[in-house]
């Protein structure tokens, strides 16, 4: 999870990440998510993967107990990304009891590990003979990124560098075995790359770097079958689409752009870039990504059905990772506006609002039949939000050579170095349910920086105040303050927060003449619990909307509240003439609810969706106010 | 494939089948198809089934030759479908390769045959331990039923009774297998229940009636593991639904629809009528069914992907055979309209025009990447498709103890026996591309009998003209006219064949503000090779088209021309406030022409969609004529 660090020179880079410890939020849609991942999730996943064999499998290959390997292949995985989460809250906060449950995963972990360095629970004892003969299908090299990813983690927040030393050891295996004049190789599942090149950084060991380059370039050679799938059939640089199953996709594209971070290689930026344009016609309005369920992959341009939607919540997290990584290369808002999408709504609601069940498949219309679950048997999804959950302190903020860049908004207090000096910033704001922010900056002395605020693309306007001016900020971007700072200055943001009407291109064929509410960074969407109707005959009546301080369970929300039409098939019908549909289908005003589409599925089961069919014409009454949908819109421009 | 037999008693059933032979299509839709099919469909399914080993699985089993079983576990059925359809075809015309093919077949298939009556060879030799052991998977079942089939065909084609007997012997082998008190299962894939059906219709013997009972009735049971994708999960008369692979789903309604004719159990034609209406919500304009990739599998209600759609060549086929079994049951005309769409489109898809390439999948929408293949290394639709179109014919009459039901149109002279008394009927017409038709009868001597003319739910209006009379019938019915025929008396029929726009229910999302064009029984679509612009992109611009006498390849059709306005994205996106949406894309008239769904795809690749969007408002130049659509004229009525 962990991205380009702040001591690291990563120099092809425009931001900088800042540590997960030094963001503090005190908001209530953040700080009670994480106060959950402490108190129950994270403890939690510890009794899971207890009791689904995760840990048996590290202590059935250091020898301390006997038996059958547990669960799947890539059970390791699941165990890394749980102690990464764990230790990325440890370093935020206190607790001794998730404390001693690292530490000892910690040690098995290297008691696992073979004196080569090899160490991966399912091809240990037995299956010794088996190692590293499958890349395309054995998920060996992808455990071995997690488990560095987790001892980064572990170090950082713990000071203790011995899983790191035996996450070195199992990189220079990794090193020993692959590579020009050794076996040739890539993992069908990447991941080792972000892994090798975050080693790097904190070692500044070369060799790190150019193993992850290795495996990146090696690509498109058919090593591992030069199927789309795998996106192995054409050099990476050279990918017009991302193909196959969404999470490696993004994985793989996520690793590319840390080698770029490091290598400023421009050809891969090209290639991000275009990539980067082409996952834009297979994301959700959620932010989730990958619409289908065979083989988890990503489909066509504008293959995005609703109810049918995969959109794995691993895949959302994996789209917000290449674009904070998109950020911090390249300073443009636009990638903070895709992972803000992808964080706020699509990655979120894979888990519940209580922090105990999971979702692995987040589809954008239900007729009731997803519901959350306690744990899955393939652990991917669970232990993936959890690393993004715990990680979100550090996306709120960035630093560089010239200043600050608050990419996010949330009540908070953060304590970021700035060339040598301590700038303490305060949040004070209600967003995301309010769109007011002020920032206060609380420093020794004073500091001359630029403060870079992001002024999300979906504002309709934004207006800044700071000591010496004020002015109208472009949606979209960044605002530079760049000043000389005194204790106290404060810095005030107002964004106004209204309802907005997205409409889709309409070569999405599940979304033609429907609309989705949007408010500020959140996606809304209708469900049963809310309405007493079924929301799939729900059409919007106007665009008149009244917001309302809400509740599901105890987090807060903020619920929008309309007038709809209801379509009531009179008789059941499937297709019609057109001239005769019209008898088939009652009409009858209603109101209706929505909330959060992170928050769905909380409550009762029932019919939910974020698509809306589109108000259809103008309310004769509600003259200056009326709204007829986007399609009608532009005819008028014909 | 075939059915209720004109000299079985099938006692509850109102209309009974014609032979295949009796009806002479001359047609230009039909009769060059079958031409095809004789000349070169079946001559080539015969090289190909030879290639792939379908044959050599015979020989070998039959040891004449030796080596491994070739090809997949259910390649017996494939060949049994290209006998059935092959002894449709002899029966209809003459063609000495063809017959020396069958008869060399069936002698084989006796050869291959245990002494105890067991025939399925990849269950021979080395592999004889594991029959029977697993039917949810193995097809045993599965391929018996189709060479019951294929026999019954080849008999009637050929008068030769060799293979019928061989088919009593794996009946009497299946009968002593399975059973109360015998081995307890159910198959996998129905099939057999028809066949054996009709097994018992031919040979008047109970025994196989009650073994088709008893594979319907011990479903429900969990006897293949309880699952709702084997429809195993409750009894067949507690179903509601149809569930699970949607082949199978539809094989097993047609078996239960068999029984019922012989049977007239009331709760078993409830669950048939419930599960028909059920289907109603599954199936796609076209008449193709099941959506899902996954499993090949029928989707919730209302889900009908467009692009994805997996419509599987069989399934449709399937569809037709189903709503036939119902016509002949109730001689309610919706079965002969469910028919009639599924046999003119989504069947009739499944192959090329030129009879010589097959689709598995039919999906609704496409940007050129879905081709027509050869051949596929699981033949199951080739050999389906054949099977259907050979008996075609068959389709076009019923008869009663009271007279004779006309289901279908088309040049045409049939020789049908009524009550031992011949009737010929000569269809002059030029159905499906003009409404008009003209039936005149043949008699040796006058007759008393009913016409009972099939008047197409489509149809806005049917004019019938007889010796003494003129009525404006009622379409979705069977229009009777009692009376004694003279020889050379005749009716006119006269059905206005305007193009009319289709829309579907608003939950089906794909659909939503999209017509299908529809002209008599024939769905259109439009295809790149005919339109010079992206088809995604056209938008209906008003309800006024020509339609044009037209070829694909030398076949005869009727296209359609229209206006659209072509929507052109300035720039790629995905997602826009509504607001902006307007600035995103520019327009443009274009002239377009559609093509019937079922000969899409024989020219050159390129993007298809069956869904157009529908005209947004009236054009005010066409006043009286204009169009907005379904959900537009909905709306005056709140």
């Amino acid at each position: 999870m962990a991205y380009v660090l702040k001591n690291s020179k990563s120099p092809f880079t425009k931001i900088r990440s800042v540590p997960v410890d030094s963001v503090k939020l005190t908001d209530d849609f953040w700080s009670p998510r994480l106060a959950d991942l402490r108190q129950a999730t994270l403890p939690l996943q510890h009794k899971k993967l207890e009791e689904t064999g995760h840990f048996f499998d590290f202590r059935r290959a250091a020898g301390l107990e006997a038996g059958q390997f547990k669960g799947l292949i890539f059970y390791d995985s699941d165990a890394y990304k749980w102690l990464e989460a764990t230790s990325f809250t440890l370093a935020s906060s206190k607790d001794d009891d998730l404390l001693r449950h690292a530490l000892n995963f910690a040690d098995l972990i290297k008691k696992a590990q073979d004196k080569d360095g090899y160490l991966d629970t399912y091809f240990a004892l037995d299956k010794k003979s088996d190692r590293w003969k499958n890349l395309r299908d054995n998920h060996e090299l992808y455990c071995a990124g997690h488990m560095i990813q987790a001892a980064l983690a572990f170090r950082r927040a713990t000071g203790n560098g011995e899983l790191l030393e035996a996450a070195e050891r199992l990189a220079d295996h990794v090193i020993d075995t692959f590579g020009p004049g050794k076996k040739e190789g890539v993992p069908g599942h990447p991941e080792i790359e972000m892994a090798l090149v975050e080693l790097y950084r904190e070692t500044g060991k070369r060799k790190y770097l150019d193993e992850a380059s290795y495996f990146l370039n090696a690509r498109g050679k058919g090593l591992i079958g030069g199927s789309p799938y795998y996106l192995d059939h054409a050099p990476f640089r050279e990918l017009k689409h991302l193909t196959g199953h969404a999470v490696r996709a993004l994985y793989l594209a996520s690793g590319a752009a840390d080698l770029y971070a490091e290598t400023g290689d421009p050809p891969l930026l090209k290639a991000l870039s275009v990539l980067w344009e082409d996952l834009q016609k297979k994301t959700y309005v959620t932010g989730g990504v990958g619409s289908r369920h065979e083989g988890e992959t990503l489909g066509d341009d504008y293959e995005l059905p609703n109810a049918r939607a995969y959109a794995e919540t691993c895949a959302a997290v994996a789209n917000a990772m290449f674009n904070y990584r998109m950020l911090l290369i390249t300073g443009e808002a636009k990638y903070a506006d895709a992972m803000e999408l992808a964080v706020y709504n699509g990655a979120l609601s894979g888990i519940s609002i209580d922090g105990t069940r999971y979702f692995y498949a987040n589809p954008l219309a239900d007729r009731g039949s997803t519901r959350r679950q306690e744990w899955y048997e393939c652990a991917c999804c669970p232990t993936n939000i959890v690393r993004l959950l715990a990680y979100v302190p550090s996306l709120f903020y960035g630093v560089s050579q010239e200043g600050i860049w608050v990419n996010l908004y949330g009540r908070s207090e953060a304590s970021i170095e700035l060339n040598g000096s301590k700038v303490v910033l305060r949040q004070e704001t209600e967003y995301p349910w309010r769109g007011k922010v002020r920032i206060e900056a609380k420093l020794v002395s004073d500091l001359k920086f630029s403060l870079n605020l992001r002024v999300p693309e979906w504002a309709s306007s934004a207006e800044i105040k700071w000591p010496e001016g004020k002015e109208k900020a472009k949606p979209g971007s960044y605002f530079s303050i760049n000043r000389t700072w005194h204790d106290g200055d404060a810095v005030d943001i107002e964004i106004p927060l209204q309802v907005s009407l997205i409409v889709a291109n309409h070569r999405v064929f599940e979304d033609t003449c429907r609309v989705t509410l949007k408010r500020g960074p959140l996606v809304y969407c209708v469900e049963s619990e809310d309405n007493d109707f079924d929301v799939w005959d729900l059409e919007l009546a106007n665009k008149d909307f009244k917001i309302k301080d809400d509740f599901i369970l105890n987090k807060k929300i903020v619920s929008i509240l309309g007038k709809g039409i209801l379509l009531r098939s009179k008789e059941e019908w499937t297709y019609a003439e057109e001239e005769k549909a019209n008898a088939l289908i009652a009409r009858q005003g209603v109101d209706f609810k929505a909330i959060p589409y992170y928050a769905w599925a909380n409550r009762r089961a029932g019919p939910m969706t974020v698509w809306i069919l589109a108000p259809e014409t103008a309310d004769p009454s509600k003259s200056g106010q009326e709204i007829s949908h986007a399609k009608q819109r532009i005819k008028q421009n014909i």
